[in-house]
Formats: structure tokens, C-alpha cells, sequence
């Protein structure tokens, strides 16, 4: 999985020193169906639309990794944000008009392209997960699939930064 | 970021088809400092070693990208299990001796190699995040950053599948 190699700036410690970073490749391993056809359609986050409905659809090559995958309520689904525009690495967000840095933000500009949703697992039909609170768009690829599991993944402590108290809005126009 | 093109088979509706899938390559934006040196000392998951202290090192050339981060108590990191043996679909885990789908697993031997992790953030200091419960290797290639953010990520009412009641121990031995 390993390809490339790039040289990147590193400080730690002092002085700025170079390193030799790895490349790596991924392949879809299937493809998330979604209501939403259009940016403008598609919830900022699945919790705005508990509603939306999906169908994760898992290339037949990868269907045996499903297996006690419906043991499970909640499912992390790993995605490629692949119609994301030009990535900024501080910008304003749907959530706000003041700029935050693309990793404090669940923006889809962002290095690497990748997104990152939680959602409630109905049903399984052979290589077929229908989900709801999808907020992908119809079409993305999927690049892996995780069980939730709120011993690991839910911290009800933990605080909202700069999105606490902004509510759902109209995606700004030209924010992508 | 699109790269190669592939085949793959698709089973939604029928018959089979066969669809173009795309590839994608990411770069490392960062590389992620652990108390872990081998795979039998880092723990299972980052909540049962919630002491593991670790530095998040983004590459200078991102660094701006972190504006604001310093507001959120907890962060979302994806990371590349960059020393993860063979790919098996199906496989006994470190919590369980029976086997389970990889994508009903967090086992690090998986398509396209990416882990998952949401730590504690403790401090930043320009480009390095100080953070606890880590559980990755040392020198982890880091992929992303996002924000943890309550109301988009803690489901408290999700079951815990096929690992409800799985204690922590110690890994097995082989099982990588």
C-alpha cells in the first residue's frame, strides 16, 4: 500500500528537520447511495437529518468482512469526499462565517479528502447495509467500514470548541 | 487526488455489474509520537490506557490548518496502521477467539490500512498536539484531524454488538 515517497518539514524538538514520508494508495470498497444528489441537498452533519436514508453498498470482493456486522446499532463509515473543491487549510465553514483551521472543522476541502460519518445500522441484505442519518452524497465511495462502539468512540464530556451553540443553517452559497 | 482505475463487482438490484472504481493517494500530514514501540505494548484501544500520553506532530507544511483546534477537548485522529500484516476479510481478534468480519472489527489488518482513534487533547504548542489515551504505534503516519464534537459522534444508546461484555486482555500471540 506503500508507493510514493515526499519530504516534509518537521519540527520537533529543534532544529526544523526533513523526513521521508510514505505515499499511500486506497481502493473503494464500495460505493454509499444517499437522497442527496447535489452539495446543497446533503445535511452539514447526519444528525441534522436522522431521516435521510442510505444503502451501503459493499463490492462483492469485500462482502465476508461484513460478517456480525448487524450485531451492531451504529456503524463509522470511512468515505471519500469526491466532488470536495479546492482545499484551504483556514476558511469559513457551513457552521460559521468566521475562518477555523480545515482540522478543527469537519469541512470536505480538506488534505487527504477523506470524511467521517456515524450512523444507525437498520438492516442487512447480503452486501447491502441500509443505514439512516446518512449526509453523503449519492454516489461517494466508500472506503471502510468500523463498528461503533461507545465504550471507545462516545465521550459525552467532551466539549464543542468554536461549534458550540451554532445551530443547523442554509449551507452558505460558495462555501462547497 | 484520483489516480488509477479499477473493476469492481456491484450487486444493488441485479444482475451483477461490474463498475469503474477510482483510486485515491494520500500523504501523511503528520506523524504521530507513542509510548508504543511494538505492537504487544500498545493497548487494545485507546480507552483502556486512557494514561497513554502521546504527541500528534503535524508537518509544518499543515500547521495552519490547525487554527482553532485548541477549543475542542477531544479530537478524531486517522492514522495509517503502517505496520499491519496480511489482510484477512474474516478473522479471530484481539477481544474475541472467535472470528469476526474485519468490518465488524477495528483489527488493524484491513483494506486500506486506516485506523481510527478519538483522544483526549491536552495542549498544542504550535505544531505539536500533546494528547492522552493514545493507543497507536510510535511514528504512526496521521492521515487527519478532525474535531470530536458530541452532538455529531456520541450515540450513548448504541449496543455494543458481538463485543458487548469483551474484557480487555492481552493480545493473543500471532494475531497481529
Amino acid at each position: 500500500m506503500n508507493h510514493g515517497r515526499r519530504e516534509a518539514n518537521l519540527i520537533f524538538g529543534s532544529p526544523v528537520r526533513k523526513v521521508l514520508i510514505m505515499t499511500m494508495t486506497l481502493t473503494p470498497i464500495g460505493l454509499i447511495h444517499s437522497p442527496y444528489a447535489t452539495k446543497e441537498e446533503a445535511p452539514i452533519q447526519g444528525t441534522f437529518s436522522p431521516e435521510g436514508i442510505g444503502q451501503v453498498v459493499v463490492f462483492l470482493e469485500y462482502m465476508e468482512g461484513l460478517k456480525d456486522i448487524e450485531t451492531f446499532s451504529h456503524i463509522i463509515l470511512s468515505y471519500q469526499f469526491h466532488q470536495a473543491g479546492e482545499v484551504k487549510l483556514v476558511r469559513p465553514t457551513f457552521l460559521d462565517d468566521e475562518k477555523h483551521g480545515v482540522f478543527a472543522s469537519r469541512h470536505p476541502c480538506r488534505p487527504n479528502g477523506l470524511g467521517l460519518t456515524i450512523v444507525k445500522l437498520l438492516n442487512r441484505s447480503k452486501n447491502i447495509l441500509e443505514v439512516s442519518g446518512i449526509d453523503v452524497l449519492d454516489g461517494t465511495p466508500l472506503i471502510d467500514i468500523k463498528p461503533y462502539i461507545p465504550r471507545f468512540d462516545c465521550f459525552p464530556e467532551a466539549n464543542e470548541g468554536w461549534v458550540a451553540l451554532k445551530k443547523e443553517r442554509p449551507k452558505p452559497v460558495g462555501r462547497e
